[in-house]
């Protein structure tokens, strides 16, 4: 696939990308070698035209009467999620949040290493988290320029973002994981994935919200 | 607003609502009583066009030459995210994301009280974390038959998972906050929003690897 195929992905396929590659990886873990959209369309519990929209676009590998060969869709959307190489990570602000991130090994296995762990609370500065320990973050201008960091998750309070982002921005950084909450401002070849924790969980409510009105009006 | 018109506004939109809300709630807290949607749209940086297909259906709020009113908008946003109301919550897994979802103050804010935290490993169970003590698993049941809960969040490994589910679902929570890595078969009636956060960081990778691939061909 060269870019000019990749660019027709749209958003929303690529945001289901991950969860195929999940699918298709514990198929593999079983020994599973192919699988019909039928069979993959019952296992994710999505229309079996749905899966088949969303994976022929990258190539012939789903055949009629063969099926979708797991490993040859599983790498290729490895590929595709830019999963067939490393990326060194650091995490500002060493709380709950960022420690429960830097020991998670989900993300390791997945090729997402973190390198640093950086904290502004002098009571923690100097701890260990995992493999790490927590540095100052008076240290971090100073780290990047002489480590190669390509994604910084900003797990600090959202009154300290925009005064660390431009920090990143500036120093290299390809993308910043945004757990603060706060919309945060940066060139356009530095990437903003917002993971804004209440935002989920106001999706929640209104789905609550929306059943029990359901239920009451019945 | 009445259920009629609720069902119609779609799920993306839905996505988009707490974004509103906490700009509008920046507003109020600023003292700004009234926003046209070319203020909202460069503040946002979102079209205002999209700004006014989004907003413009939960009543005639926007009006020509005036402007949103923006304790009417942020009301009616914060009645359809189902916020005018308090959530009664627990955290199943107190490892660092349990906690760190048990000491985030913003959530409190926003209605979602935590009543309990329960985990299986005997060495934390007895501890503090906030204003709550940790439970052992095994009184998961009793203790959803005791009290109402509204949402349970899963902050376990995804092995766990699908045993704890089923006690939720038989036990009155009407949505999970699923955290662990893996998705749950639940009734219509229980919701489950998914955070799997390392499918964040795969949107994230994917970006990045996009970005790459534009700058190598150039």
């Amino acid at each position: 696939m060269d870019n000019n195929d990749k660019e027709k992905i749209s958003i929303a396929v690529v945001k289901r990308l991950p969860r195929y590659y999940r699918y298709l990886g514990d198929l593999l873990e079983h020994g599973i070698t192919r699988i019909s959209s039928n069979d993959l369309s019952r296992r994710m519990n999505v229309t079996a035209s749905q899966i088949r929209q969303d994976l022929n676009k990258f190539g012939c590998f789903g055949q009629r009467g063969y099926g979708y060969n797991v490993e040859m869709l599983y790498n290729e959307i490895k590929k595709i999620l830019g999963l067939d190489r490393e990326y060194s990570l650091i995490i500002i602000g060493a709380g709950n949040l960022g420690q429960a991130l830097a020991n998670y090994s989900n993300f390791k296995k997945r090729g997402f290493n973190f390198i640093g762990i950086f904290d502004i609370n002098p009571e923690i500065i100097g701890k260990k988290v995992g493999n790490l320990i927590i540095q100052n973050v008076d240290g971090l201008e100073n780290f990047l320029k002489e480590n190669k960091v390509d994604i910084a998750v900003l797990s600090i309070p959202k009154t300290n973002a925009p005064q660390i982002s431009p920090i990143l921005v500036n120093n290299g950084v390809k993308g910043i994981w945004n757990f603060s909450h706060i919309d945060l401002k940066t060139p356009n070849n530095v990437i903003v994935e917002n993971a804004h924790l209440t935002d989920s969980v106001m999706t929640l409510s209104y789905k609550i919200s929306e059943i029990e009105n359901i239920e009451q009006s019945e």
